[in-house]
């Protein structure tokens, strides 16, 4: 199966109000451009292209192979229809594949060289959230919703009330992992059914009290699994009927079809794509289990799905309205922020980073914004306890959802967090595709001084300061009689000089 | 200097009632003895041993040498006092020196073939919270006290009201860790009593203005350099004139006298004894430290301390008022922990420990409640996520300040909770000195049947079942249509078969 250049071909070149979105997929990968007039997202062209991604991962979750190269080469030919669009009007999701695989990284590094736009690995919560935005913007009712969508590798579930999601969740079984587990050899028994079924009904046993407990009205499914059963569900139907929602019997009934056919070659359905017969019986397993665990009565189907989400995320942020900035207010609050002590070390880092910036060229869209955050958020893990604070806020901002932060981003967040007192330990601050080394060692320094600086949580404390940056030397001059003043201050800054030397920082201050 | 065995030969042996608490301090070695009756503790006896245990940690906090041998010496010297005691008579801390060896543990497994009570290692603010009460249960009086208490290796604060501590800390520095930093050459100059102050005040700094915003109204100090300072401003008080608080100004004078005399081998003060000497000016330095940064203007004495805290909380479980079970009510009430479903996971979890306690011989006092805790608090980690749950709930755990418990007790809960679900690795699971890993392995075995068996998270669910044990067999009985009828728990129970295997525990379930 080889990508088909035709199908991004027609996206047109650069024009000023277009964005795209493409969501590297377990399964497929989809493109939608739109365009965005007066806050709303006009959709313009979408395009999938089946790459079965999941395929590459082996049993120690090295992506690689055929399908690793169909990924790059599907990339390639997208980059081609992209031309000329801005870096910030596209963006690129990637989900269950490179959330598992090890070498991620290097494949995304690889990805760069094709496709000049960063690809952003977003978490399970996060996939979830965007696709509930998605089917959210484009179906207006009144009451709860169960979105659910089953991709290639991972199945995301949904329940949400108007725009907000109420509860989110990832869980890994998917279309194209369970063909590999269940229906390898291409065969339909009854007994393989059976054994998919129960796994997938395992999967949602801890969490399906919970969805019930909160329940919903309507059920909708997205993804190409879902719209290639609910269309054979339709073909069923007697003539006259149709739009009929999805029932546990209905799927019944397919699976017994299923099995009568005895192997996925003999599955004959003039409806459905060549592409999706290899694993629709093992998606048709994970939708019973769902149906089972969730005791659904009816499912609809949206077309609208994680891309979708995508757009009205860029939508919402071309309005100032940063999904993220308020996932960080949220979580200041939650876990019950000093947020005058915040701000202290909120002015003061921001303060560094201006001066410092232009010198230090950190040109990256995230820094400042991230650098802020971490301001904000130093202190969460003070819910936990005051004694080693940096690692439990860390340990709390790498392990809890943040809505409208991809992995990159909350793991820059985490390190400079982690980082933001005591030693700087070198050898555990992760590498990045996306930020450059030397640029994270910079920031992590700033929020150390706002931090130090404010170390006394007075806002009187501080006065106006001077700062002189060179390339590995920060310079930070204050009131000739304020240090002197100040010997504890003075010590502090002596013992941060040693500090920061670790990631070859040169402080000066007097 | 060696153990003084006359010290501690006058313990007199076995009475019922007698209780004894051992400090294994940094510096000192207390013994007291007491007897409990009608709930109020009479103490009978007070033993304090010179060890300066601290002196034997090495750079790479292995502790060696002649100042370990100095510890088990004077351990055996104990034992031999504590002839006849009960075990649950006799409770032994060890603070900062075994908190900080990394070899801590083969020193407690030394120390347990001279004396054969358990060393139970407490955390700092554990620490911090014995000593608050010690001292809150012989100074009756009202409004806020702050208490600090210098050690050899660590420093108490605690601010509290009547019984009740509000703020608890304990930072790294002592009187001989300090001697060791400022003063290893024996010479009192000038400078090294300011580095040696400001880095006081350096440590002081995090938390300063918390304690000074929440205040005192009685300052009150423990401790043999506080006891040793608090008399020699006595002797300098004019005559008639005596219980003078000390107060900065008195210790800037004490310090003059230091720096005068220029070396410690020239400190002469009749009232000091000889073993204070030498540590005596880093303790000086610490007080200083303290005085300023938390502008104490007037400091008083108490001779009760860290082991009378340990006799109180010793009579507090006599009278069936475990802290440990408060603390654990709290953290489920803080951590918002569903108590329905905790209740059904430890009905289920204490009825396997009943069937299986004998045959397995379960004999550790600490299990049961430990087991019962950790059905309790395995869900702490909802707060930061439901993903990944169990390393959660075990990150929060042992992190956490725990009242009541020791180190090892807290590390045992937080290892049941970590593995409560999903694989268990035996390479992540500690080596403890007071629990048998076999006996670990079956808790947890006991802890993940409770959870896993109401996995439904309903009352109705599971129905009553009985338990038969062998050697390194479990077989649960349900039932005869119960398990048929229950597909997905029967395929749950298979998967776990598989995880309990790895820590040698045949399952059965029928």
């Amino acid at each position: 199966m080889s990508p088909d250049p035709s199908s991004f071909a027609s996206v047109e070149s650069r024009e000023a109000s277009k964005v795209a979105a493409l969501d590297i997929g377990s399964n497929s990968f989809h493109l939608v451009v739109a365009r965005i007039v007066a806050g709303s997202v006009q959709i313009l062209h979408r395009v999938k292209q089946k790459v079965r991604l999941a395929e590459g991962l082996n049993e120690d979750n090295v992506l690689q192979g055929e399908a690793k190269q169909r990924g790059l080469d599907t990339l390639k030919i997208i980059a081609d229809s992209l031309k000329g669009f801005e870096p910030d009007s596209v963006r690129i999701v990637a989900t269950h594949t490179l959330r598992r695989a090890v070498n991620a990284k290097e494949f995304i590094e690889e990805a760069l060289q094709v496709l000049p736009y960063p690809i952003e690995v977003i978490s399970g919560t996060e996939e979830a959230r965007l696709i509930y935005s998605g089917v959210a913007h484009t179906n207006h009712d009144a009451g709860k919703r169960l979105v659910v969508d089953i991709g290639g590798g991972s199945t995301e579930f949904i329940i949400g009330e108007g725009l907000s999601p109420l509860l989110l969740r990832s869980l890994q079984m998917g279309c194209v992992s369970y063909t590999q587990r269940f229906f390898a050899n291409g065969e339909l028994k009854a007994k393989a059914f059976d054994k998919a079924i129960t796994a997938a009904e395992q999967e949602m046993e801890p969490i399906e009290e919970r969805y019930r407990r909160l329940g919903w009205q309507r059920c909708i499914g997205t993804s190409g699994t879902i719209k290639a059963i609910y269309n054979l569900v339709q073909q069923t139907q007697k003539e006259g009927e149709h739009d009929v929602p999805v029932t546990l019997k209905a799927l019944k009934s397919l699976m017994k079809q299923f099995i009568e056919a005895g192997h996925i070659d003999k599955l004959n359905f003039p409806e459905m794509t060549e592409d999706r017969r290899p694993v629709i019986p093992a998606g048709l397993c994970v939708l019973i289990g769902l149906f089972k665990a969730l005791k659904i009565e009816a499912l609809e189907y949206s077309p609208a799905a994680l891309r979708e989400g995508v757009l009205y995320q860029m939508e919402d942020e071309l309005h100032n309205s940063d999904i993220r900035s308020r996932t960080a207010s949220s979580l200041a609050t939650r876990y019950d922020v000093d947020i005058d002590q915040a701000n202290l070390v909120l002015n003061t880092t921001l303060t560094l980073f201006n001066h410092c910036q232009k010198a230090w060229k950190l040109r990256h869209p995230d820094y400042r914004a991230i650098l802020g955050w971490a301001a904000l958020l130093h202190e969460v893990g003070f819910q936990i306890n005051t004694r080693g604070v940096q690692r439990h806020s860390a340990y709390i901002l790498q392990n809890v959802d943040m809505p409208g932060f991809n992995q990159a981003q909350q793991e820059l967040l985490a390190t400079l967090v982690r980082f933001h007192r005591k030693k700087i330990r070198i050898a555990d601050i992760p590498s990045f595709t996306q930020y450059d080394k030397e640029d994270v060692y910079r920031l992590i320094v700033m929020l150390r001084l706002g931090v130090l600086l404010n170390i006394k949580r007075q806002e009187s404390f501080l006065p106006e300061f001077e700062v002189d940056v060179e390339k590995d030397k920060l310079s930070v001059t204050f009131p000739a009689e304020w240090l002197p003043s100040k010997p504890i201050m003075t010590a502090d800054l002596e013992r941060e000089k040693g500090y920061q030397s670790a990631v070859g920082i040169e402080l000066d201050v007097s």
